[in-house]
């Protein structure tokens, strides 16, 4: 695997002496092209890569439900991929980017006048007026994030909440409170115009998850039986290989989730740095399994296995509001304080009685808060005033507006299955159709 | 890992001094080859991307069939896709570019004179006259789609159909009657002459798979038990988790799939047009998962999440044949009648005691036909006739061919096990393994 | 997510019309850059594939072994691989590239001193002298080969060896013996010097793996059971559909495997080749998996599907000496030869009482030493004496290192667990956490 210094030096001779301003025009017109080709084919393989992630939730939480709430888990992550897609296209990419290039003409031309691509076959000069990729592409990468939101939900209230009305809530929580507080940072708002950072989301798209999923599991309440006679009655998943698939393919998607956030590869400079959060997004998931690895190990004598997955993912939700600038050493660490957190924080919830199915909560918003505060050990650009106050409003707006959704949901359609639905199984009682039926529960 | 010093040299050569409008030229053969390189990376991502819809396929197979034949559905789909490489390579690939830029000599040099990829170390000049990527590149494209029909009948058929016999249909699928019909369009025949339009192969690879599948399943006959005493008789699957992570693979690969049939990403037009096939492929599968679910609520009062994936399939499959001209908008509507065709055609088929498995009929044939169809809705050169002509000739070959190789195999190496073994499970009687051991069935 | 208008603007100042020879500089530097690009973008694609069979290994071992240890082998996958991704950082990176281009500054620069990226936003003249791609991208693929190596192991050790002694084993393994080997290939050492061929490590990687599971197979001795009374007492793998599943994440991640292994994608040759490669490497898993397929019907009148699965992956591992060079035909003969070296290892390891639970032996050792031979049939560059000369001389170090670490182990911390843990299984002795805890075994 080593290739001798002859290739850059070769290249290095092309820089000869050449003739004529026609051609010079020529060849860096294509440069120009090629730049833009390069950003579009980025934001693609991000995006199926964080696609992917859907599956990698759907696994992850179907693995630490119970077997009998599976096929509703399943059903779920499903329904809710597919509804964010069309809430994100109806509402969400126009809210997000307020200030775009989306004109009255062009909204009115889809056939439900929302999320309107450019035209077929396109050239530079047709593409959208200061664009540097294209709005496809870009429509598809920031859609996968939106629905990721989505799927942080929907691990915290498994087991007990209704079907419709938490469709309702993604629903509204993709198409108009995710936008609507993304815009703020990545359509150009006011937390952008402080200085706020927040590179791929560890607040704009974790902790908003977090929230979302912590106001309504305090809504909710927790599954009957978890919390009795003053103790933590666990509930272990029905399938660690599952969850461990889950686990490993959110990691995967993590690499377009950090790395398309770069939103350029068309330079040297753009894909070293693309190379960069590539190793930091892996070396955070690592040192976060490793700790949480460790400190189960000391704290509980025995190594806790959804810990490990939950200590990776905490890693990778810690670095993604900076996976640039880190040095894989440091990137190490600050995905391991993730690690340290999820251990912490799990038993936590269980203490103040907050029954968070799959640890939605320590790993998106806990550690989606150390990740944004973690920016200034490494950014010089970041503040951590802004940091914070980014953090609150955020949060603030999140959990209230979360918060107010689930009431209402609350007391229009009930959000909770019936006490004979959730002790019989969601998948039964809802359903009508078991995830296992040929394997006899013990 | 070494590179070989080809590349060095042919640097080298750029570096030649040259004057006027010779260089000119030479500066235009580097955009040539920029375009050369990102088309044929297109087949390369594109191609993995559907190589990994095999997995898909075995998964979603795999947890729909019963826990007693599910060793012999894996063994089935590992199978198939090996033979179908050795089949496309053997004969298909020849078969399907009949016109091509394969000479006698070229034919012959192969181990076994069949499918050959370029010389090692290629430069522009030396790649095939006419080609716009590499020919490897294409191979392994093509062939991914050529196994993608074997992958839909294996499904169908399942639970009753004998290894060998089936494998043996596969060779004949994959090695003639795929590539053969697939020449008539994409080899430039006489469909594509009359102006056919399938960009990625709702009549060419998924009707063709369905055809196949309902030939076999009508000379094959129904499971036992499965219509009795006028009833359906349902026959839950095994696994839904697995089911689920096999559909999401699928519609990952099917980014692949759609997105790589663009078959050019070298300029702004074409990567922009990639781009509208990422999010409009994405927003067909949303519609049609979106639509089953809403539908099997309001027909059966419980959402049915066995439909809600074939509806996402059905979705994908529906926007096969055009995924590039629909606007978003436009692209969820013909998903979501992709998967109110599946909602509706799975009934229709055990009216008419026609045993599909997984569904696979109306998810390709069904909803195939109506992706073919649809392509009018959005682009302007299609025409309704050639689109029905093409649907009705493709089809009466692939029936007529297959049922004609089912009958073969029935007539002579019997295509059915016995009843003992299909009552016991295909995995013990035939395999001697089961796929579960240790959970005890109910 | 929003990006001003510079970067486009930027670019196209490049195109104003400028005199001279700075211009020209300017314009050929472009293409420079591009290559540079393009071969780091293979190195972020090959990474993220080779990543993923992180995953598929799990996934393997996991349905291999018994439901009792299946949460013991999970946790051995997550943290193999993260420890591999700090130890390789650490250690590992540097001692590979013993010659490269750290200087002492460098190594002292990172957090602890380690393994260092290129810094943030560089140019092509900033890039590190004489490099092809960038440093993050490369260190990122580098990583994922020496984690395999790891992966390797687990899966023969399973079901009786202690968690802590054997991740202690991944921290030598990959931080010192797999890049001290590779090292002496891929670093430019001795036995790249004597032109030795392994184009992405059928020696360097999978027989090292595979030489340090069989020391520690011989230093573990076999589960208690399985050979008894002078019989081969089968324990069969728990969930079939998971490991096939693994077979298919292993298969698609080879894509990255070998073609990222190319090194270079930026000119039309270096891409021509990678498509041969992912070509030549899925022809090599069909015949590995069709020969296994035949074999076990012929000799045990029944395919059994492990083998099918072991033979895929043997054919892999055949092909990645020397992906390149064979045709399509001859790579799936040496896939296929990969596939009968499997159905007759297997049993042969049993005779000598080696207990290897998931055929990593058959499949990583015995098929990697065939494929390093087999590069002498196509590559005329081979020398067939400097093959077995490496084979052997890696092969002596990776056993003889590897068996002394396994023998300290074994000395001071005990590398087997209780009689008594090991009949319970290992999941609720060692870990408490059952990974299927509601499925009655039967």
């Amino acid at each position: 695997m080593t290739l001798s210094k002859k290739l850059l030096l070769t290249a290095a001779a092309i820089t000869l002496p050449q003739m004529g301003l026609a051609q010079d025009t020529e060849a860096a017109a294509v440069t120009a092209e090629m730049v833009w080709i390069m950003n579009t084919l980025l934001f693609l393989i991000g995006g199926f890569l964080v696609f992917f992630m859907a599956a990698g939730f759907a696994m992850l939480e179907g693995g630490l439900v119970r077997s009998k709430n599976v096929t509703m888990q399943m059903t779920k992550n499903v329904a809710l991929f597919s509804l964010a897609t069309i809430a994100y296209w109806a509402f969400g990419y126009n809210l997000m980017y307020p200030l775009g290039t989306w004109s009255v003409e062009g909204v009115l031309s889809g056939v439900f006048g929302f999320g309107v691509l450019e035209a077929v076959g396109i050239d530079l000069a047709g593409a959208d007026d200061g664009e540097y990729a294209s709005t496809g592409s870009d429509f598809f990468f920031q859609l996968m994030f939106c629905a990721a939101t989505a799927s942080i939900v929907s691990g915290a209230l498994a087991e007990r909440i209704k079907l419709w009305p938490f469709l309702v809530f993604v629903v509204v929580l993709t198409g108009v409170i995710y936008p609507l507080q993304a815009s703020w940072k990545w359509g150009g708002g006011f937390l952008d115009n402080m200085g706020f950072l927040d590179f791929a989301g560890s607040t704009v798209v974790h902790s908003v998850g977090g929230w979302a999923a912590l106001a309504g599991a305090l809504i909710l309440g927790p599954r009957i039986g978890k919390y009795k006679d003053g103790r933590v009655n666990p509930m272990p998943g029905s399938n660690l290989a599952l969850a461990t698939l889950g686990m490993f393919i959110l990691w995967l998607g993590w690499f377009g989730f950090n790395g398309g956030s770069q939103l350029a590869m068309g330079s040297v400079g753009d894909i070293a740095d693309v190379s960069r959060i590539f190793a930091n997004t892996n070396a955070a998931a690592a040192g976060g399994a490793v700790v949480a690895l460790i400190l189960t190990q000391l704290l509980y004598k025995k190594p806790d296995l959804t810990m490990v997955l939950n200590g990776a993912l905490a890693g990778l939700v810690s670095i993604t509001a900076e996976p640039l600038t880190p040095s894989l050493g440091m990137a190490t660490l600050i995905g391991g304080i993730g690690g340290v957190i999820v251990v912490f924080a799990v038993p936590l919830l269980d203490k103040l009685k907050i029954d968070d199915v799959v640890g939605a909560i320590p790993v998106h918003l806990c550690a989606g808060i150390w990740g944004t505060i973690a920016v200034v050990l490494t950014n010089p650009e970041a503040s951590l005033g802004t940091q914070l106050y980014s953090i609150i409003v955020v949060g603030v707006f999140a959990f209230v507006a979360s918060g107010a959704v689930w009431f209402i949901l609350k007391a229009t359609m009930g959000i909770r299955v019936s006490e004979e639905a959730e002790i019989n199984g969601l998948d039964m009682a809802e359903l009508g159709m078991d995830a296992y039926p040929e394997f006899s529960k013990s």
